[in-house]
């Protein structure tokens, strides 16, 4: 394609609204525009980028065994009603009525549509399994959408739904999209893991995300270099206090003391004024558990995980309570909360068990108290995993420390289980003629955000470093001066050669100074620039250099496109 | 593909609910399933076809010079309001609030969020002409969708939208697209003709319609088989009477009489009763026009074309004016309307200046005039051509008799001019630095219709009868028996075979009666089917049945592959 036909404005300043490198990149490069909070056009260049994905997702997808459908993107109330969803959804839930007051929503998902399509039609053992997919564009009303691409509220997704005839079975389809996820991102010349994630409000058993590694990644992913554990920050578990002989020498325990501490609150303040170790303070966290308020207790130097606080309570809602909440239920400020006497449900992590003499708050104003032990001083529900990993921390399953790892979102899989199948009755008749309820799973890919995190993990302060199987265009053809007729025809019959050879190339042919084609050629990042020179010309050569390495190869003018097909062959084949 | 992994729910009965035969079809060949009015879920078999549409449409728009990019579903209102569109477009516009009560719509179509993009970042002449297009999902809230893809609310469809300098620019995008719509339904395989067409609602200045021909469609089209004019029946025009010496000598002018015709109020039963001609019948019809009252005469076997009325008269509405009004505005029912002494703004078609002596209502109850002549006793503000063509019309730009066809549009290319850059001021800067507003095109093809079409063009009472280029499978292999091993494996071998030789074949290995097999593939309509049955395979032979022509062809099995290759070949080729 000639840049001069195409539609790429490219812009010299960040733009100020663009707070992450892709997001600025992709404005910059002329890729994307903005139309509404979250709402973005896809510029020729990134539905480029696009596509490439989607080709790869597809290919894998029906590899694996799935078939492409489309289902709609308005979906009737009435479906989310049964699910139940259609109240638990929360706002990201666009609702709205149609011309004749009936409701409908904007599909952020599609679970109530697949189950009803499948369930009114399969009815035999016999048409199971079955594994659906489609890519199609979902709107979520984020309440904060940015980031570009990475947060938006209408975005391109794959989304997969599996039917088993029973969980055996839920498993392997499980597994063949673990696989098939695994080959997506690799083709895609990304740099990732698959890890343990939480269910969140899609639901279900057990989830996997895969994760795009990114310095610049929202989220943190734990990893075991030697077992291959992995699993993201709110899912990492965190293994048990080591017991028996590696257990401290138990200290004898303290009388308990009333300390005065004006103003000290946070654990920083209490261990400076102190001069105590965080690992002997225990912090006190009054949430509310699906409205009913309850305690949670973690090590002055833990943070308290909330995901795993909630699942471990079983519980929907779990949110800090406010400070009205906590002075009514503990009788102090908040800053002063202890286990002491409290009359709430106290649920600890594991590691305050062995917090011998703890510091914790009073319950009253201004003060602490010093030398609290669990059983003597205050009763504990439960002693579980609630806490964060952090750095140093051994992996759960193997005695390694584990690592961090900073990662963007790019998949999710779930298995669902029976959650849909039992609230819609989606039923077939199992080998013995028994009704029974199809187990279901479902996965998804986020295709812009796809894009968007390739452009995280590869680029420079030139601009984007396109991974090979995504870029838009394989060579950048750069004409010094247009003006000049050998160098015009040159770049020309290149151009052309490239193209017939099936090599995606982009010709620069604007009338433009050459310092303004050479930053467009590394904003825009496509792998391999030639540069057609007047001098270098005479010579009967080109210039050929690589976005990534920043290599330079002269090669004559005979021999560039064979060159440049050998190194695009070797490139995409390490991506198979 | 294997049909046992392939979800396509087929249907032996007609649903109920299926007014058209594509919509009957495509639900009882399991193509498609209703999510709610208007609203379909697009399985499999749908999904292929509809690929096959979108990549000629591709490859033809991109041969043409345009650019694909892709934008947004969800819209914000402020782009409509500024298009002033936010008010007129009606409520086909489903408009609604975001979280944050800002309002949005789903974009029925693409004008303002383009028109915005480019005005932007396009500044200067050397940028222009530009041709973007996109295949995207919209969304038009029907009062009555029907007829399933045909009149759907959420549907897919090619748009596209060209800028450029000048007139004689826009034209030529104009040319192009025309020449690239031709090659797409040619190459679609379908009988279709371009016809000028209404502009309606989304303005400009100049329209034509692709449409797809067949007996079912609901639109109509007037061509001359001669000269090649064609039309939409709502733009036909109608070539003047005759003058000159082919005009019947005039008549003399009778006395004006006033006639009892208690309860005759329609032209046939004037036309008995009186024993007249209806073409000596003139009919006034009372119209609200912007809501002014006016009459529009007709002679009694013409009918008025309000499109025309509308255009005539540059108004924005035309409706019928109810009993109400005409009883008002004409003193007398519904049926006796007549212009003599009529106090409105009076329209009379062409063929009304000619009508001699002619019968029209005498605005009293029961009663009409006799020998009404025109200028004697009744006045005409303006002729014009103000009636539907047909049957036995001349061609309005040659001397041969038009003919009639009924159709389904399926594109629509439009000159815009600059109604939309006027509107919101997209301006580039001439060559000789002047502002000047942007002229532009826009150019529709709905891909979903373009499937029901060839449908409702191709189809028998078994079934669907693919065109090649849009056939989901080119071969549907048919095992009569899958538990008989040897048709099983001889089978399975051919499948194997012309998969990959590219051949997209459909493997029928179903554990089902041979009738049932039968059914189905002639309802999908894949053009060759190949029967393997026990006795022909004895002597080494499969049986190949073309869809279309019921030809049987008896062939060795070892040349079955390359049959089907050369057949498949040649047919294709026939739309390049």
């Amino acid at each position: 394609m000639r840049l001069s036909e195409m539609y790429a404005p490219t812009l010299r300043e960040i733009p100020s609204d663009a707070e992450v490198i892709s997001h600025q990149l992709m404005l910059r490069a002329g890729m994307i525009r903005r139309v509404a909070a979250g709402i973005y056009s896809y510029l020729p260049l990134a539905l480029r980028a696009i596509r490439k994905v989607e080709r790869i997702v597809r290919e894998e997808m029906d590899r694996a065994g799935a078939q492409e459908l489309l289902l709609p993107a308005v979906q009737p109330a009435e479906l989310w009603r049964e699910s139940g969803r259609w109240e638990d959804y929360g706002k990201e839930l666009l609702r709205f009525r149609d011309r004749h007051e009936r409701e409908f929503c904007l599909g952020p998902t599609h679970e109530e549509v697949i189950t009803a399509l499948v369930r009114d039609e399969v009815r035999s053992y016999r048409q199971l399994p079955m594994n659906l997919y489609q890519i199609q564009t979902k709107f979520r009303d984020e309440i904060r959408p940015r980031f570009g691409l990475m947060r938006g509220r209408e975005f391109i997704m794959k989304d997969a739904y599996s039917f088993d005839a029973d969980e055996n079975g839920a498993e392997q389809s499980y597994a063949r999209m673990m696989d098939a996820y695994s080959r997506i991102f690799h083709r895609c010349g990304l740099e990732f893991r698959a890890v343990e994630a939480d269910t969140g409000t899609i639901g279900g058993t057990f989830s996997h995300e895969f994760m795009v590694l990114a310095d610049t990644g929202e989220d943190v992913v734990v990893s075991c270099p030697k077992c291959g554990y992995a699993a993201n920050l709110e899912k990492a578990q965190v293994s048990p206090p080591a017991g028996g002989d590696a257990r401290p020498a138990p200290e004898a325990f303290l009388p308990l003391e009333r300390i005065h501490t004006p103003d000290l609150r946070t654990v920083e303040q209490l261990t400076e004024a102190l001069n105590l170790p965080a690992t002997r303070l225990v912090k006190t966290m009054i949430f509310l558990a699906d409205d009913h308020p309850i305690a949670v207790l973690a090590r002055g130097d833990h943070e308290i995980n909330e995901i795993k606080v909630r699942n471990e309570l079983g519980v929907h809602h779990l949110e800090l309570a406010d400070p009205q909440v906590i002075e009514r239920v503990t009788g102090a400020p908040m800053g002063f909360s202890g286990a002491v006497s409290l009359k709430l449900p106290v649920y600890a992590d594991r590691a305050v068990e062995s917090v011998v003499n703890a510091l914790m708050g009073a319950n009253e104003t201004d003060y602490h108290v010093l030398n609290a032990n669990p059983g003597r001083d205050y009763q504990v529900t439960r002693f579980a995993d609630l806490r964060l990993a952090r750095m140093g921390d051994t992996c759960p399953r193997c005695p390694e420390t584990v690592q961090f790892h900073r990662g963007i979102e790019v998949g999710h899989i779930f298995k669902l289980g029976t959650k849909y199948s039992k609230q819609m009755n989606a039923v077939f008749l199992d080998a013995d003629g028994k009704e029974t309820f199809m187990v279901m799973g479902c996965y998804g890919i986020g295709v812009g955000r796809t894009v968007a995190a390739a452009i995280e993990q590869n680029h420079d302060e030139n601009g984007i470093v396109w991974p090979m199987p995504l870029a838009p265009f394989h060579v950048y053809v750069l004409p010094i001066h247009v003006q000049d007729q050998s160098v015009r025809e040159a770049s020309e019959a290149l151009y052309r050669e490239l193209t017939l050879a099936g090599v995606e190339t982009l010709l620069d042919d604007r009338d433009e100074r050459p310092g303004v084609k050479f930053k467009d050629a590394d904003l825009m990042g496509i792998p391999f620039r030639v540069t057609v020179g007047p001098k270098n010309l005479k010579m009967g050569l080109f210039e050929i250099r690589f976005r990534k390495s920043g290599e330079i190869h002269v090669v004559s003018v005979q021999e560039t496109a064979e060159f440049i097909r050998n190194q695009l062959g070797r490139q995409l084949s390490s991506h198979p």
